[in-house]
């Protein structure tokens, strides 16, 4: 049917119209509808067999236009068609740690999958000093396998350009690198930031290093055609429980830089950790999530680093470097050291990454939940001057890191007054 | 009409029925047709009206096959509109600097173009020690200008994107990756080389460090997707006189690194350097020439990083950095900085590129003209192992190249005692 957003009145009939959920919503049934979105750019229903309450599934569905900024930023509805494909990747590639896909109906840009049923989205539960113990696991588990399986350490060329044509949307592009390496950091009418640290924003706007630093690195990342990326993997794209942990909202997807993904997700930790300087007034107790919340940075890195290396070296069959390169004494060396060195690129890059998108959230059209909640904003402040330090030192330092442990020790000296 | 191989029988009748070539061949003129390509993959035919010899074309036209290696490396004909596209793109950008298109066929999988008539292929002088005043000019402009406004710091995304998908083929830009980057350096059936020198071959085939380099060389050429590049321009992809010079073959032509096309003309005007070693034998006349190639190295390399700048500053209309990301205290040295490190990382991109592309000449299945037809093999050893050393200095040293001398200052210290 033509596209026509749906509301809580005419969803029922919709999914009931669906062959492919004719199991969990039969055509006689009750259907219960609640718009759940806090949508920036999408309607979301919960949608619920009233008969059978076992039987519910998630409905997301695209808005033609990006609520944050009212109409004027347009985005073309085509969004959902990458969400959607990506879902069914994970679905392929990296099952259960994904919402399980039921349907989709591009002409509608919806999607309807699994009811993630009292899964927490990740920022809140960590503000409330939460632990999960399969988090590192999981979440190291999901960015290898996407990850490796879509580059051309896997894919042959012809894959590769296949699945790359399904991700093909540069306006949409254009304004997350814009939103994310560019108008943060210049007068752009979109831009929101604590006016207790406007001198520091501006100061960040006029460092002509960091902004060199910045520019070098969006070129990088529009032109570096490495593996599917999520494009949005941060602490509010995940959801999970004690026993999962899945990912959400790859409504961004597209071709890029691994390190994007891998940064998106070790800085909203340390952005998280840094908002404790105001919602955990107890500093033993702010001391202990922070070494917490440090382990975790870790934890997530060397887990990925291992299973990303363990995968390459169980599966060579891209094209990139066929196993007879490394036919020779001491080839099996060096595959091992220009494997090293891949991942300590991928590392580099995701510090790059990573203190890149830590500052705009700092001052862009985009702030981070966990610290944008803490009221006083004199309190805000500290977490967000100490997010602006990280994160220039992530992005500068960039090419000399070594380890995951640099990057950690610049969060604990930045950190060590706060 | 359906693809069928012309000849010189058919080609007269061909162009007569092609409406856009009726002020060359009217359908009453006698036509004379002559093949003159020495082909890999093509046939060319030269074309000429003899009621009026100024009117005259070349008429290109792809086999489905590899001519090189038999009919073992199957290519589809689809590569003649690439090399087709190019052309005309370059009619736009750099007019007269490559042949002008006078008419194309896709189905026919042919290009019919301007006749270089009395041109050489660069090649051939170079050998015989001619001079080209006005080479470094042409050809600088033809890169910087083809480069820069194909690339991102030019074109929208949208413009780039929709330039992009002209050049999609990747099982021919397989098989180019895999003739530069791989199997020159592992057991592989094509590959060919001077028995003189099998000792640095096979050195080189389990050289650890170089392996490395060149894989990671791969993976940049691969994923670094910059701007539109002609894929294979060396000296025998530029034909000239006094007066003009013409860039053709651009059938590899993809979006790649621009360095890529940069050091295949510095890497080639480097091995006729090293073929003089055999085709001068006088020192002293030798040592001349040689200075002057190295000043034509020096020459192509500042004039086109000079208007590549130029470029940029006159065109600031990407969407990389908008002109605005600059407007502080001090953003213009900013801008001019960050202009200047780009184009260091070219230099850099140009010295890796050339490096591994020098190397593969020695040992893949593509040899290079000027020393292959040295017929006495110890003496093509010399210049052979020249260039082995040559090219890996040049990959290996890239990260600390500083400058063009860096690169010329190799090429001296490794010729010193030849």
């Amino acid at each position: 049917m033509p596209y026509k957003a749906l509301d809580e009145n005419s969803v029922p009939d919709y999914v009931k119209s669906r062959p492919a959920l004719g199991g969990l919503f039969p055509s006689d049934c009750d259907v219960g509808v609640k718009e759940i979105g806090d949508g920036n750019v999408n309607l979301v229903f919960m949608v619920e067999n009233k008969d059978n309450r076992e039987h519910s599934a998630v409905l997301k569905q695209a808005l033609p236009y990006l609520r944050v900024a009212g109409e004027s930023w347009p985005l073309t509805r085509e969004r959902m068609r990458f969400e959607t494909q990506a879902l069914l990747k994970y679905n392929e590639l990296a099952p259960g740690l994904a919402p399980e896909v039921y349907d989709h109906d591009e002409e509608m840009s919806l999607v309807i999958m699994e009811h993630l049923k009292g899964f927490e989205i990740m920022r809140k539960p960590l503000v409330a000093r939460k632990r999960f113990p399969r988090f590192v696991d999981h979440i190291s588990t999901f960015m290898a396998r996407t990850l490796f399986f879509t580059s051309d350490l896997y894919l042959t060329r012809v894959e590769k350009k296949g699945l790359q044509d399904r991700f093909v949307h540069p306006q949409l592009h254009k304004i997350q690198e814009d939103f994310v390496f560019t108008n943060p950091y210049m007068d752009s009418p979109e831009n929101n930031w604590n006016p207790e640290i406007d001198a520091e924003v501006k100061a960040v706007r006029s460092n002509s290093t960091l902004k060199l630093a910045l520019a070098e690195i969006k070129e990088s990342y529009i032109t570096h055609v490495q593996a599917l990326i999520h494009g949005d993997l941060h602490t509010g794209s995940v959801m999970l429980n004690n026993d999962r942990t899945c990912v959400i909202d790859p409504e961004f997807a597209f071709f890029g830089p691994m390190g994007f993904d891998v940064g998106a997700m070790l800085e909203n930790l340390v952005l998280n950790l840094l908002s404790h300087y105001a919602h955990t007034k107890d500093p033993a107790e702010r001391s202990v999530y922070r070494e917490y919340l440090l382990e975790l940075v870790k934890g997530v890195w060397d887990e990925f680093a291992r299973k990303f290396d363990d995968l390459w070296k169980k599966n060579q069959r891209g094209e990139l470097v066929p196993s007879g390169y490394w036919q020779f004494q001491g080839g099996s060396e060096a595959f091992e050291e220009y494997r090293s060195q891949y991942i300590l690129d991928l590392l580099r890059d995701t510090a790059g990454y990573g203190g890149a998108k830590m500052l705009r959230r700092m001052m862009g059209i985009v702030s981070v939940w966990d610290i944008s909640i803490i009221e006083d904003l004199k309190k805000r402040a500290v977490a967000e001057l100490a997010a602006i330090r990280i994160g220039s030192r992530w992005l500068l330092e960039r090419k000399q890191i070594t380890g995951i442990n640099d990057l950690i020790g610049i969060v604990k000296e930045e950190t060590k007054d706060i």
